[in-house]
């Protein structure tokens, strides 16, 4: 193949990266302190391993959730499925209309739950990293249950997929 | 769908959790004091904005790259599409088979550059937080290049895919 130049800037070398690279969807959700459901559309979670069982993932410091996100004490984290694909959308979009339908409820912690999701982990956070205009959020998973099984929902080239056949 | 039970431990909560998520697949390299080229396949790569241009990811303390990685002061992160399989699993096995080919080789900062990869970042590391038995590596991107266009490299399911068709 050609040789790489590695002439690029950094914002365009990493924009130009991550168009090449999937990512998982989930939603991450959780209440204000005046009790209002808040939640995201996420592309950022992570295992931190399991012993003991953490996650992290990151969210702008200027989102609607940060503020709820940075006075919480628990997440629900809902891995998404394709039958989950207008539910990503809705909750990457205008904030106010996240939570007007009926499909959620109130569950642990007072955490919106989506059953829909194909999983959903309830985490304590432990740690918010401040970085530039973004935050990391470590969090201790505390408990959790799986949803209906259905192929993930993953994040590509601006647009939602699913995984196609096993590569070997 | 049935109401979700959350009674599960939080370990198995977390690992079923991930079985259900997809995530993109990095390799990343950088180089031991010592000369010595290391590296391991990731599947924590995540972007933390463009302003300033940053990226994070997550490296075991266990791992036979860790060493290296917490003395390092730059890596490069490589983007894996569906041709890169064969690098993803070397990248993931034996530590001490992974640069023993030739379709590697120095490039800026010293770095070990696979030049398959679909998009490469150089990364200046700011910011090591360890949190248990993880280390998280904040960096800023210096610089970088695409290589030829493929389809992305997935992990699900305890196995390696690429994205199917956009859903709509």
């Amino acid at each position: 193949m050609s040789e790489f130049a590695f002439a690029e800037n950094p914002n365009e070398a990493l924009l130009a990266a991550f168009r090449r690279h999937g990512s998982g969807v989930a939603v991450i959700t959780t209440v204000s302190p005046e009790g209002q459901p808040v939640g995201f559309t996420a592309t950022s979670i992570t295992s931190l391993g399991a012993k003991p069982p953490l996650v992290m993932f990151s969210v702008a410091r200027g989102a609607s959730s940060w503020d709820a996100i940075s006075k919480a004490s628990h997440v629900a984290v809902h891995t998404l499925g394709a039958k989950n694909l207008e539910l990503a959308k809705r909750m990457a979009a205008d904030h106010t209309q996240r939570f007007v339908g009926d499909d959620w409820k109130f569950g642990p912690e007072s955490l919106p739950i989506f059953e829909s999701a194909t999983a959903i982990i309830v985490c304590k956070i432990r740690e918010v990293i401040n970085i530039e205009q973004n935050a990391v959020v470590i969090a201790d998973v505390v408990n959790g249950s799986v949803g209906e099984e259905d192929n993930a929902l993953l994040y590509y080239r601006r647009g939602y997929h699913s995984p196609g056949e096993a590569l070997s």
